[in-house]
């Protein structure tokens, strides 16, 4: 691994508007992290991620990310993207900065793209996973990686409500927090499903994007499906009722997911 | 839940040899302690059991358990009994414990049987998993609880290889650490298996016993069949050449997983 020595030629030219644009795709475990967005006085998984580039092309460089993820929030497949100076190989930024990042993060690709290309805008649907583990006790294997639910859940009536969800619809009724960068709360619903594997139930849900909260309300309501508390048609109700924060309660951070980010071509194909 | 205050009444009766035999199906995440077994210095399974049991009760009680895991490695279904001269029904030892232990140990089941009741002698035997994680790039979800080989593991060679454990044998070669208490190094092993499913590949091994770091150095020795590295027909001559310490190297602790220790009954049927 080539460490550049810290020198004013090296910062010139990671200031100007030159150099690769890289785009990673990176695991973490979201536990220790107050999400991915970079705070001043906090560990951010972005905050990481622009250390160990630093650490290992002595570049400062803003990493925008393809889905922002809260607090406590995993990822096996979230999508960054960065500019850099450096002539290093995508293939260095696995290993070199695999090595410089903490345990609970690491790179899984990385891919030169056109300069153009943006990981969110030209993303056309994100991926998540919640995981409930559906029995009486805590599970100690589970513990933030999971949400425990004791009483029995109906994944069948769980898996039948949720298929309300798909299509375009407006969604405001699975959010609570409507900054003004949301246009609009309308989002397209590709799949939606409940499927209980032994004690791990999961819910999978692709959609072109998400509002903040959006799965974990979703979760939320859907156990309460799961419980009898609710019926389908409460759930529908919801959803119809176009009430900001109505469904829930939110479910934990630590059962939630970012799986997948969809592109309309393969990263390879985005060089020019 | 009901705390009995300190007193000369209590410590007597816990002293003596009556009171009920009460055994535990416990789950827990190892990775913070220094194995099941009570150290005088370090943090131990048992100890916290030990504690958590003199909160509940405040009796003095010895934890025995069916299987002993080293440093690192998890339980699903580890088993553990003490006596009790304490008069709750068996399930506040659910409750009542899981409240007292802290969150990486949970109870999962709680019954009382005969007095004469072994978890050691009496089970037949145990159920142990190991977790591969077989792909390029280190994987921050699986810290702690699975090993990540990169190189491509040829798994049907593994399996075919590991085909020859099963039956009665000495496994010498897979232990390392010979005590003045294992009178013999025998052990009959009942079912053992390759599978993969995806980047995970797993491998369960149940017979009626174990040597310290008999699964570890098994699974030492089929990563290497597993990476072209030996031949099933090398790993026949480690098992037959009886060397102790010849099988290895050892596989991290951390994706070993106690998953089940059986017996001849159920543990309802074992009260008279």
């Amino acid at each position: 691994m080539m460490l550049t020595a810290v020198g004013p030629e090296v910062e010139r030219s990671a200031n100007t508007a030159e150099g690769t644009r890289i785009v990673l795709v990176v695991e973490y475990t979201g536990t220790r992290y107050h999400g991915f967005q970079l705070q001043a006085e906090a560990p951010t998984v972005q905050g990481e991620l622009e250390k160990a580039l630093w650490e290992l092309t002595r570049e400062k460089t803003r990493v925008a990310c393809a889905s922002r993820t809260d607090s406590g929030v995993h990822a096996s497949g979230q999508v960054v993207s960065f500019k850099t100076a450096s002539a290093h190989p995508p293939s260095t930024f696995i290993t070199g900065l695999s090595f410089y990042l903490p345990r609970d993060i690491a790179v899984r690709e990385a891919h030169r793209v056109r300069n153009s290309f943006s990981v969110r805008r030209s993303a056309i649907s994100r991926q998540y996973h919640y995981y409930i583990l559906n029995r009486k006790t805590r599970s100690p294997l589970w513990n933030d990686f999971a949400c425990c639910v004791s009483g029995e859940l109906d994944t069948e009536a769980m898996n039948q409500a949720c298929q309300a969800l798909i299509g375009k619809h407006d969604f405001i009724s699975f959010t609570s927090r409507l900054g003004k960068d949301i246009k609009s709360t309308v989002r397209n619903v590709y799949r939606a499903e409940v499927r209980r594997a032994g004690e791990l139930v999961t819910f999978t849900m692709v959609a072109n994007a998400f509002l903040p909260h959006q799965v974990r309300n979703t979760v939320g309501a859907l156990i309460q499906v799961g419980l009898g508390r609710m019926k389908s048609q409460d759930f529908y109700s919801i959803m119809g009722a176009k009430q900001p924060g109505l469904a829930g309660p939110s479910a934990p951070a630590c059962g939630l997911y970012l799986i997948q980010v969809n592109y309309p071509r393969a990263f390879e194909e985005e060089i020019v």
